[in-house]
């Protein structure tokens, strides 16, 4: 059963089936691909309709969001990503994270956490597979604000793009001509909202979520010698990650509206330009967010990796969306090139430099069916430097989980903030000098009426000053895209960092948990004192892992946060600059009596 | 009867009743002087009841503003000033004019005079006594808005100052030995809000007010040699009044607290002292009040005369009413310096340079009694210029209306705009600009709890952004003091001219009807041949006072609309510049990376 939440209205001949918004459909199949679902309504008739228009109901006819939560509003069930399903199918095998996700706030958790206790009552394992939660940051930023020109609330039915940009598994895309990756793409995401009920996620696909949790690594009885070495070294702010001798960065362009079945569907086309290479490929969003799910995946559990921006489009506004959602995916790119795994790895570098579909192709399945990956990752890295004891392990990893949480917090504030300003700013404040000028270009109009000699240059100036104050209106309206605009950009990236903590941090916490229990399971022959002994060893490059990318993280933050402040204030300059400038120009025209 | 509008605790002691909003109570005694009426409630418990805290009810029970108006706000009321009670005066012997009052706009007469005519059906004399009406524009800069500090909505129970700045007839009051001035002040204000009903009002105090209209002056078998004369010449921008060879002005200042009946009821008393002679007079608001009173019996019908400010003051804020009150006695004031007929004139050189209290009494009772007033200030003036047509006479008539028209509404758009800017100046933005400096404070606060070294630099900027914003905020609510409040001011104040207007053209027009009909009343033996020549001939004067004072007006108009705009442009080109030069200092601070 599903519940119709848009109108939908059936394209004659193409198999369609007219829904209303309340209405309560049967779903004969809820997979037919490339977004779409068969169903049969009350009269019996049946046809395709898009998953994305349905809400499908867990066979009790409850509410999937029924925790305790309300917060069930389209535009952020939009707003969660593909990774919802994901989080779905990880939480299908945990605890009820279905609520988390529900909440939208992945430091619910945390602060729950902070008060109780870390691991469940059975201390061990119960916390293996809450990495899911991390990719559900609600974007307020966007849903609640954004750009508004760009984000009108929740698209009522025409937010073709989300399916047209899930292609069918069957399509004739130039780089996706297996299915499988369009089933754990598209199907899924449309199926998210059904909770876990009709998950179809292939679990062996996703090493290290769908399987038990830490002590998969922590008590593995050998480690394969990892073909990939992430070294870490020891500089003088501590461990950290070994930089790339040469950096590059890749510059997205050119969105280019593409389509496929024969015309019937579209879909947006990115232009990648690696600066080391300089040669291009082309990747639409479903490839982005391929890429998003494999580096989360592969290094989720030690490197917070940022959701890619939103895929929702109204078609009114789709000029603007796609231009926004073009600078949201060069920042992500430019971000994950910065970093010095991400970018070095063996999915991000085929990502970029894949030179003909076939190598896509094979590139792609590697990469799915990479084992190291999950908690795995930290098999792969080897800190030079001697093992941490566990009480300074500990104290590292909750100053790690304080100051994200903190930060959490000045970042959302500021959001808020800036917010505000950008509605007040592009809304009721410009309309206000707008106002302004036109009454005082009333008056000098009133004024030239008055058939008294001599006041010609004083109603010009009044004429010019009244204009000045209709072109400080639009210098008000526009000036947030010229700096607020960046601030927020930038604390929204970081918002989306954040939100990646709680999870990291579950596991190092879950990691420390384990190896002070490890005394009692010698002691009752659970595991060998060989196995304590790696365990201690295992964790302590966990903590070295984290703390070369908290050092990463620290030093990124404080170039973000210069540059972007720097940049806010000197374009605040400029514009008081410019207005005072103005007035100075409209205040020199009155004349002196 | 009358309904208790506010919460009245008695004094002990004081022969007073305690009384509460909404209570009906019988009024034993409406006016047993100071402001104070005797009442008995609903237990028979008899006591002295501020006559502001009650709403007199007319005999039949209803609203005595039940003309389809609605505008019944005690506010509104507040806003009325003594003159509604001479206003209701007028109309109980002309026509509905408490509608009008009621209304609260002088143009609204106006307005549909203009689509309908401007004479009555009889069309002879049934506009004589609109007069009235002038003095009722509703302050809406104030009321609704004016100094949000100074006047937040209707006084509730701490209206002091209202009946204590009119004392008790029997007061002590050292200028006002004589009960009748404080008669016609004190208790009628209290009595306004009856309508007509309990007046008192002494009409024959009010010569030109009280009796038929215009044709006094233009049938007026023989104008008595006036003893003062009012010349008006021809200079290059048309007729003008003769400017005084030197001029002055009046610095109103040193408001003090007095008292009387034994400390029991406090006044303000203000030091004015006149530029010419250095000299300081004391006054109370309620001599400015007699000054206002006199000025409009004498010389509105050709000069307008605005009202005085309010004399609502709220207990909580006493002193920035006081303050604010100052400033606007002070413009009036010097508005009044500033016309050559007004300050001139007998009433107001006696007003500021009385040398005791016998020469002030013995002025004020000669004032009062004069007959030159009303339409009979016509017979002073002498145009040294020939006689005009009649048309143009209209045309010029016409055109007076029409500007003034306009420029009322231009500045009410002003004032409008002015108002709304000046909520948000000093209201939401400031707090918003708070708001980002806490924020920015609070990310500061969190980076530097990073553990990380190496950014003090940048969080010590942050931290000094914030407080910037901070300042900007202050600067924000400050600024509107400083130029909007001269702006709002300055157009409060030409409101309070305009709004005299349609009572002055009135009077025009309503001469330039007798004028156009005296043929027809020649012919019926009505009027004599003479009478008519006479008419033409004063008519014509008439017509040059009002283009004398239309360009003492427009030169007013161009001079303070010229300094007023200056000055705030002026200070928004300061405004902007200092919060460009704090952000630019706030920017130097951030660390070059």
């Amino acid at each position: 059963m599903a519940r119709v939440m848009y109108d939908f209205a059936a394209e004659p001949g193409n198999n369609e089936l007219t829904v209303n918004e309340g209405e309560i459909i049967t779903i004969t199949n809820p997979d037919v691909g490339g977004g779409w679902l068969e169903g049969r309504n009350s009269k019996g008739e049946r046809g395709l309709v898009p998953t994305d228009y349905v809400e499908i109901l867990p066979s009790d006819g409850k509410d999937p969001f029924s925790c305790g939560n309300s917060v069930a509003d389209q535009a952020f069930l939009d707003s969660l990503s593909a990774s919802t399903a994901q989080a779905n199918a990880s939480a299908a095998n945990s605890n009820n994270q279905v609520c988390l996700i529900g909440s939208g706030d992945p430091w619910s958790a945390w602060s729950a956490s902070k008060s109780g206790n870390w691991e469940s009552s059975d201390g061990w394992g119960a916390k293996p597979e809450g990495a899911g939660a991390q990719k559900n940051t609600p974007n307020n930023w966007d849903t609640a604000f954004g750009h508004p020109q760009a984000y009108q609330g929740p698209a009522t039915g025409d937010d073709d793009d989300w399916d047209e940009d899930w292609d069918d598994p069957k399509s004739s895309s130039p780089y996706f001509k297996d299915s499988e990756s369009a089933e754990a793409g598209g199907s899924q995401r449309g199926n998210s909202r059904a909770g876990a009920s009709s998950m179809k996620l292939p679990l062996n696909k996703f090493p290290g979520f769908a399987k038990p949790g830490v002590e998969q690594y922590l008590l593995a009885k050998q480690l394969a010698k990892p073909k990939e070495r992430i070294p870490i070294i020891v500089g003088d702010y501590g461990p950290m990650w070994v930089y790339p001798t040469s950096t590059f960065d890749c510059v997205v362009a050119d969105p280019r509206k593409g389509s496929k079945m024969y015309g019937l569907k579209s879909y947006i086309e990115y232009q990648l330009t690696p600066t080391n290479t300089n040669r291009s490929v082309n990747h639409r969003y479903k490839h982005f967010d391929w890429l998003y799910e494999r580096l989360l995946v592969k290094f989720g559990s030690a490197i917070p990796i940022p959701s890619l921006p939103d895929k929702q489009v109204t078609g009114r506004f789709e000029e603007e969306f796609i231009k926004m959602r073009m600078e949201r995916l060069q920042a992500w790119v430019t971000r994950m090139c910065r970093h010095p795994v991400i970018s070095e790895s063996e999915v991000f570098q085929q990502f970029l430099n894949f030179r003909d579909e076939k190598e896509w192709k094979t590139g792609k399945r590697k990469a799915e069916k990479d084992e190291l990956a999950g908690v795995m990752i930290f098999s792969t890295m080897e800190p030079e430097a001697p093992d941490l004891d566990l009480i300074e392990i500990e104290q590292k990893c909750d100053a790690v989980g304080k100051f994200t949480k903190a930060m959490d917090d000045g970042v959302k504030e500021l959001l808020t903030v800036g917010q505000e300003h950008w509605k007040r700013c592009t809304g009721p404040l410009p309309k206000e000098y707008q106002k302004i000028g036109k009454a005082l270009q009333s008056l000098a109009t009133v004024f030239s009426s008055s058939g008294y000699q001599g006041e010609t240059d004083l109603n010009d100036a009044i004429t010019e000053a009244g204009k000045t104050y209709e072109e400080i209106a639009s210098l008000v309206a526009e000036q947030p895209k010229k700096d607020l605009h960046f601030l927020m950009e930038c604390n929204h990236e970081y918002k989306g960092f954040l939100g990646c903590f709680p999870d990291i941090i579950g596991t190092h916490k879950g990691a420390i948990e384990k190896v002070k229990e490890s005394d009692k399971l010698v002691a009752t022959s659970k595991i060998t004192p060989q196995d304590k002994q790696n365990m201690a060893k295992r964790v302590s490059i966990m903590s070295y892992a984290l703390q070369a990318e908290m050092n990463h993280f620290h030093s990124n933050r404080i170039y973000d946060y210069n540059s972007v402040i720097r940049l806010y204030l000197e374009q605040q300059v400029q514009f008081y600059e410019t207005i005072a400038e103005k007035l100075r120009q409209a205040l020199s025209r009155f004349p002196v009596m």
